[in-house]
């Protein structure tokens, strides 16, 4: 930025380059709605008032809204490149976006986030990323890294990485564990992201002393005020799976509580979905439906998030500010009209070089798959016992139950549909390591389904009815580089490649859509149950910090007793 | 700060050192006042709730509120050193200050700056400093010293300076000045502060592109909402002569106007004001009393300011804040029960050694004082004329006329004590720089007054009614290193020492408040208007900037002309 520019700019010694004449302003900063033209000169506003530019253009009759901030996200869950999950946002006027990209990190380690650092630098929107605090999330399993203190360290100078992603090991702050505390210590003059679900009372507040200044995690407004209280700032959550953004606001608004240490986030959303309702402007809306003040919401969706992340020259309409902006038919029902970054419409701005079903240049390159041993003969053999641990699916739901089940129970099981073999094996390091199971409640008809998604390892995972289906399902997912297959008789009949390290594709969003699409309903054709997300819910399975039974790589771990199950 | 031990007293899994019982905290997050213990340890706070520590204080009944921050002020404007300063601030509530060193710099340049930023280190409160931006303040005088962008960018590392201080060359910015462009740019990743009193409008919308992000000067609650609409942070001041306070506050309840980008500030309070009335004590007070919501009025004193300035871990009672407290008998009165910093009650913080009478070790050493030239015999020789030009004095305006008058006219003035010979002598570098003219309205009787005070270069001025006493004054200030003097007959009748570049005393304050009345009541006895300060009013005969006529060490200089006058 030249500011000498902008000065000259501002008095009309020099042309501002575009001016948006005649809209409605909003200005987060006093919460007034202002009649004034907008004038922009080298992708930032130079002034409000009356200004003529080279380009004009008049939006009489609409709104103008600082360019939304989407606090937290992952943007694994979309399944596709960071640049086009980006382009996903800008459409629906998210200008800002704050990334942990530990989903990838730990497939690809350092690697990987330093490739999706370098592809921040092209990204069109402003691509910030907090730095996996959690690789690996657990020692319950192998994941594809291991990144400590100082490995992260590495990265804290890069001017889009803005501190230390989510930290889920609240035992290990709690207890000064070496390990966790090296990092906090490290990351103590920069932004620490909680992951504190249900935390409270004391707990908390050491959680709070420990450095750590956000939390995602807040279901109920009681949970949200009490992090509020001890100093966290809360952001509003409404992802495709938890959606807490109603629960919190109503409770805002119902008791008059101050909104400044308040912003949005989606957390994990699917491209369906956002294309369905958007991300932030999906939250503000709702926000507003709900009854929280028009300013305030639009305050938590740019100035907020700013501040508690402490972006300079973002989240407002206001002069040496990014031209980020937002024009609006309609302000409570969040109507977009059209989406300025750096003063260019969205429309205009020029993308990185991007061929479709290729790596795009600006994105991590797919160094790293699958990764797995061979697989010995009787890989998916479950020895014959008097009863069995079994992983009991809950339909809706992600947490598990544990079933104890006689082995006539589990052979009818197998008979009926109702249990399948599911097995998890370690693809990253060839180390061979692998668990196999029985699962009640998928309801698979005939074959094998499998992933190399699998939170937060990312293992392979595969559910199946016969040993040989599950074997083809393995070379299916080796040869496609990571994905989603279905296999029924040897033979792929659904199958979605995730070439990014087995968790993210190149394509453009349309066609992946569609293919998304097409491999879900083959999974349903398949006869997994109508109530459960075929590869999702299978995902989680192996994720051994959530109740009650999970498998991974090194086993079945009884979440409860924090163990594995002796075999 | 060790977060292993906070996290330990946290959870009590080690005794917090102290907690305060059973008082009514206003958190500045959520809005609410909440009965709470609040624990305390290694100077932070741990926690609030249900707490038991090595040392508890019940404050049943009493209100807990953060520790006051005062935005921005000059220390010099006390007279005393800023240890001294800091403990009247600190009785008053404040235990942050954001000071601008601007007087002392400009006499001792950047030895003073290093001075200061030293003893910042051994202040009992949290003293932080902007770094003076405009050394010398104006081309049309000497200072001790010329600060550029390289000699300001020596200190950016220093953990006490926040960013640049008060941007008073506003046409230098205006006009892209290299000088000023350089010094912009050298902070653009820290605060700058702005001094812009009445801009408006395109000017204001470039000065603000120019990286500015605070201001303290306006007047009006129109002035104040324009900046805050530009995207400045303002600074609502009261201080000894300028009291905005009312206007602005007045304006922004009526008009409900969002108070997140204000804060308060002093500016420049006299010591005996502060005892009075107190300093950010006083501005919650005034504003709540004008209407603005309690909340609001604490949030000014204490997390916006934070928030503003970029300050962590301080502004608000929340886990691993600083344990900055005031503890108060009412909350919209704003009666001072006791203060806490860093965890520590006043009355039991350990200060830094410091005899009376000699320069304390935490405080800038008087290296440099008064040091001018050798006057000529005839140095207050004013050539006779027809007419003369003439400063006007008028009562209770810092601002001044230019008068012409006639020989006769002057002559009859010298009688009857309306008129008064006025000179400036350079005092920085022995430079010879000399100007001496004419002022009415000062009204001394007989002798000489003068001071080493003069805004902002801090040459010694002079006034008197014969050469004789205006030679002894020069002398006297010269023996005691700089201060007010008072001659009579060759004698002097009133002196106060300001040994720290003749700007400060090292005396504590209440000796240094009774000598202070003393040489203003022996500045009245020797027949100075009562309705004008002697030596304030005299410090700003010297400031170029400032309408209409007034005088340099280089001359009289027509602040409207923006030139010196033809001899």
């Amino acid at each position: 930025m030249d500011i000498k520019k902008l000065i000259n700019a501002a008095q009309e010694k020099a042309m501002p380059d575009l001016v948006l004449k005649n809209g409605t302003v909003l200005n987060v900063f006093t919460g007034e709605l202002l009649q004034q033209d907008v004038a922009i000169a080298e992708g930032y506003i130079v002034g409000t008032g009356s200004y003529s530019g080279k380009n004009e253009v008049d939006i009489s009759g609409k709104y103008i809204v600082p360019g939304f901030i989407n606090a937290h996200l992952h943007v694994e869950s979309s399944m596709v490149t960071p640049l086009s999950y980006s382009l996903e946002e800008l459409r629906h006027g998210t200008t800002t976006v704050i990334t942990d990209p530990h989903e990838i990190v730990n497939v690809g380690g350092a690697e990987a986030l330093a490739d999706i650092l370098d592809s921040a630098e092209r990204n069109p929107i402003d691509y910030y990323v907090m730095l996996p605090s959690c690789v690996p999330a657990t020692p319950f399993e192998h994941s594809g890294a291991v990144l400590d203190a100082d490995s992260l360290k590495a990265f804290k100078n890069n001017p889009h990485v803005l501190g230390l992603g989510e930290m889920m090991n609240t035992v290990g702050v709690l207890n000064n564990d070496i390990s966790v505390t090296d990092k906090l210590e490290s990351f103590s003059d920069m932004i620490i992201d909680g992951h504190a679900p249900s935390m409270t009372g004391k707990s908390l507040n050491a959680y709070v002393c420990a450095g750590i200044k956000t939390d995602h995690e807040s279901t109920t407004y009681e949970e949200a005020v009490e992090k509020l209280r001890c100093g966290l700032a809360v952001l509003v959550r409404e992802g495709s799976a938890s959606k807490n953004l109603e629960a919190i606001i109503t409770g805002i608004v119902k008791n008059n509580i101050d909104t400044s240490k308040l912003a949005f986030c989606t957390d994990d959303k699917h491209l369906a979905d956002i294309r369905k309702e958007g991300t932030i402007s999906h939250n503000i809306r709702k926000a507003i439906a709900l009854g929280l003040p028009v300013l305030r919401a639009y305050q938590m969706a740019t100035i907020n998030a700013a501040r508690i992340y402490g972006l300079k020259n973002t989240g407002a309409i206001a002069c040496g500010y990014k031209a980020d902006l937002v024009v609006l038919d309609d302000l409570e029902k969040v109507t977009i009209a059209e989406v300025y970054k750096g003063g260019t419409a969205i429309e205009n701005i020029e993308l990185p070089k991007q061929k479709e079903y290729a790596p795009p240049a600006s994105d991590i390159d797919p160094r790293r798959s699958v990764n797995c041993a061979p697989l010995l003969k009787n890989a998916f053999h479950i020895p014959e016992k008097k009863s069995y641990d079994v992983i009991g699916i809950i339909k809706n739901q992600i947490v598990t139950e544990h079933l104890t089940m006689t082995h006539d129970e589990v052979m009818a099981g197998l008979k009926d549909g109702s249990v399948r073999k599911i097995a998890v094996i370690e693809r990253h390091h060839a180390t061979g390591c692998f668990a196999c199971a029985y699962i009640k409640g998928y309801c698979l008809k005939h074959g094998a389904v499998a992933t190399t998604t699998a939170h937060d390892s990312h293992n392979i995972i595969i559910i199946g009815d016969n040993d040989s289906d599950m074997f083809a399902a393995v070379k299916e997912l080796k040869r496609i580089n990571g994905g989603y297959v279905i296999i029924s008789d040897g033979k792929a009949i659904g199958s979605l490649q995730l070439e990014l390290g087995g968790l993210m594709s190149t394509k453009p969003s349309e066609v992946f859509i569609a293919e998304l699409d097409d491999v879900i309903k083959k999974a349903y054709e398949a006869g997994v149950d109508p109530d459960i997300d075929p590869f999702i819910t299978l995902s989680f399975m192996a994720l051994p910090v959530i109740p009650k039974l999970r498998i991974t790589d090194c086993g079945l771990f009884d979440v409860e007793q924090f163990c594995f199950l002796d075999e």
